[in-house]
């Protein structure tokens, strides 16, 4: 931590907070330029922490210079991590497809979507059973009854299943049925969620918050961690902006930083991203080109009568023309499909 | 709901349209343009919500022209709607002031902030006891032993008093002890807390999510008042926006705004908006003179020691400056405070 | 300036740049944490400024402690500036309201307002000649013959007149007709431009560009007062956020940041802010209530037929309405008006 | 157009702007839902745009059903544009790579980088003579001397040359001397400045403004080729967000977006998005792999060294090992390098 005076601050001042420094087990390094006077803390900041430094007279500004979240952070842990769901390794040399519909509607179009997309090489099944919706009066999901046929397909085609969790009692209902929990962009915050996710176990996969800066998406992967649970995959799926082509705006550059500052692994959401069908092939390419471990991929058997997202699912048809698509690029960049 | 063609759509695909609507029992208009052909969609369009016509051949836009929320929506509500805390109203004649700390940190600090801020003329206590904050290894309040703290604080100045809940246990315990409940910024779109606060019955202060439009944090009300509750009283405490020197930026237009949409009462949170106490004094004087129904002010015995949000909160003596540039403005603007 | 290295950094790293910092006559204080080293620079750090430290071997970041620009800078002149036009003050004891129609269209048209804005008590006319209009197909000014309708306005009534310049050729023959220029928010980084604004030694009017920090604003004044005209006002006019509902996301917030970090005066432009009339009165309020010194606001005799901005426009009668209602507010602000 | 009218309208109302529709030539459709009627105008609506109908009464908005650019515009003009720049062709079957420092800082520098980027396959340099830069004190460019340097690397190499103009002056002296001239980020909505760029006739590389929309862009794109130029090479760079861990957010959507409404072709700058060296090779991938017709990337013999964005730019090393991973790539896309 950097303390910087401002601007000919009293000696008084900067002796003062040197004081309480010391005062705490810590070291002051003080550098007095010209202009300004900067004061280096040496020691554990946490001690600190019941000082609010930034009031003290004439104090300008505090630089951290240490990221607050240490088990996601690859400064302390260099090797990957990989988690695995089911059969299922992500973070390894797969780049790892999770398909299926936005909302399990009924056993139906579950089990239809759930053997189409394996037929053309998914592995993970997707779907909403608890659908955190923008207005009260949308669809809401089949809740534990969506879970059961979640548990039915993967019965059938094998493919372990990964479904949203948005309370305790979802939480609760859904280890029973499934393989991997997701916390969604709009609970990425729900802390509360998040120590309970961790508590599970199970492998979480955290999307990105809608305006989460990706340290503060790091920091929500750190307390699923710090609840002892280190099976965590991200899941960037567009942040907001002002730009309105597009649902949201897919910050690709989150994964060469994700890569750069966490050992945890990195997939990919198009579909929600662009929320438009017609771009979700393209940024699936973009997506694997730019090194991500995997992609989230809407899917439904009639996406005109999608009761969620429909206008950004694609047909099987399209599903198996981007399979097509993906696999010489997979093979490129060194993982395999 | 009007549907808009691409340029030169062939006639069987608006037919393909118009049947679709027909046959949902609703009436569709056709003007074409010499450009482009639009449908309107007379009825109610809630009957076509199975069906996604965004993405039906050659269609090019859907243009909704009524909002989502109804119960919140001042079209259909013109009155504007008085929430009582305790003895307190909001949303009438007064500009109400909630004051007092962060966190609830311990009795001391709570019980001289409560008699200290109750001099100074505020109306309502705020004091947090659950704290989301964005890294684990920050205080996390002290829960159950926190509210029993505003009770007592209640008790002994008389004050009304308002915590944030971040889970059902925490709803559960807080409507014993609580005159409001606030759901936070981060959990507005926590759907389900946003149900079982309004199953409550209790008022409810619902903070506007940090990059939440207008539109959607009416819908999150929507979702309160739909499960029985009309007492939701709505917060701007400031959206994520690029600019850094201010934690986040006021939206101070969300005032008139939201006086334009809907009928519930609004107040302003400048200190959270601004992160810098230096700003919140200007911050709560644009507010008010913006048509505001009151302010949440942070304000701490000693900023340099508060546990959460020290650089932001108000000493004693800063609030009592504030406190008494307020009072001239609130009389000009025809309100008592 | 301070150097933070990588955590475990090696020695010989952090020799190298100590060694870079000292050949150049600067000195390194060198700060070892238990985590990382960091190192601050004592001297000008304009000797370094063609080494770019930032990528030399296990640097982290580097962090900046002193704001690039000084003239404009309150750290290095305390005093507030006041700027004459004509014969009204800025940034003095009044608050000086700018008003006008967004383009000027016709002679009678600019007549007309100039003669009612004086009459409610307006200081200065404002009126567009050369128009940035997003399509090349909108109305793009009257140029030249707008700017001497401009002067006659000027003659008839004896208000000052502010104009908006976007062109070299435009500041050339704005000079011969206005009392100040205008630099508008798509032209503050058209560091050209300012730099002849200048030149010019006029008072100017700069605009905040629709995603410009404060911090990039302050330096685009810097570069006016470095070509020898410190005769600078800054206008906030709302910057570009995800909200929707007004056309730019007033930044109020701006107005207490600028008296901070800033000894120039800034108004308010409520009118580009919303882009919808009906809130530009609360707006206004609210920038007065927070301190500006003035406001920016947009009449029109017939807003309904107002080739540029006509929503935004306030008719005379919405705008004696508003100055009345500012009045005994800016009043109780100890300024007159 | 579509106009929408507020609940409750009363019949004068919607026959008054249903009068003034025909009055102008054209045709009013009404369709009158059980909530809100809406008027379908039908016919050109430029004969409307001296009438504000958003501000007549009881109207609530105004809905385009049209974009406002024609001659950018892919519904109109359905083949994709290819664009000449000296012998390259932009737009066709290559992935065309322009590279070079960011500054023109001497001769030696730059005739360096054009020999190094030949060797590895380049095939236009870069190089920037009129710098845009925050601050006044920062390097401002070599100006015309910039660009005889840039006349001679092509000479000696046979790569066309590319060169940012800010000002007419700019484009007086870089006509003389460059293949193609760049308007750069901050200039986007110069418009003063795309119409001068027009009346060249050369080849423009029009780069997105930091925070404008897709549409803005191609709007800007419009006012060059009504001008009477059509060969302008949209590039996206990056836009300003909430993020900080980038210097910008790549907008990666923005390749699959204008391929959809625009024919002209689209590269990607993937240095000053990202504003980080080490991200530079993934998103170069990323945006081959989107569509991109080709990319432009910072290169520099010294990028510690560099007078402007020395932390973004490559060395000669690494544009090597990020050249050799593209190649595969983009023949893979089916395109050549």
């Amino acid at each position: 931590m950097i303390i910087v005076m401002k601007p000919k601050a009293r000696q008084e001042s900067i002796e003062r907070i040197k004081n309480l420094i010391e005062e705490n087990g810590l070291q002051a390094h003080i550098s007095a330029g010209h202009e300004v006077t900067i004061i280096g803390v040496i020691g554990d900041k946490a001690r600190l922490k019941e000082h609010n430094l930034a009031i003290y007279d004439e104090v300008d500004k505090i630089v951290d210079v240490t990221e607050s979240y240490k088990l996601a952070n690859k400064k302390f842990h260099p090797e990957p991590t990989i988690v695995k769901v089911g059969n299922v390794t992500i973070g390894g040399g797969t780049a790892v497809i999770m398909a299926g519909p936005c909302a399990v509607e009924n056993r139906d179009q579950l089990l239809t979507t759930a053997l189409e997309i394996k037929k053309y090489g998914a592995h993970i099944l997707r779907g909403g059973a608890y659908k955190p919706r923008t207005s009260p009066y949308s669809f809401q999901g089949l809740e534990e009854e969506g879970l059961s046929y979640m548990k039915e397909a993967r019965e059938i085609t094998g493919l372990p299943v990964v479904c949203e969790v948005t309370s305790l009692e979802a939480i609760e209902s859904a280890v029973k049925y499934v393989d991997m929990l997701q916390i969604g962009a709009r609970n990425m915050q729900n802390f509360y969620l998040l120590k309970e996710a961790g508590k599970t176990g199970m492998p979480v996969l955290l999307k990105r918050g809608l305006s989460a800066t990706i340290d503060e998406w790091l920091n929500a992967a750190e307390y699923i961690i710090a609840a002892g649970n280190p099976n965590v995959v991200l899941c960037e799926r567009g942040i907001r902006t002002f730009e309105t082509a597009t649902r949201n705006t897919l910050d690709i550059s989150a994964v060469p930083v994700i890569r750069e500052k966490s050992h945890l692994p990195i997939i990919v959401d198009p579909s929600h991203a662009a929320g438009v069908r017609a771009y979700v092939k393209s940024l699936s390419m973009a997506a694997i080109a730019a090194g991500a471990d995997g992609l989230m991929i809407e899917t439904h058997p009639d996406p005109s009568k999608a009761l969620s997202d429909g206008p950004q699912s694609l047909s099987f048809d399209q599903f198996e023309d981007m399979m097509a698509a993906l696999k010489p690029l997979v093979e490129l960049m060194g993982k395999k499909m």
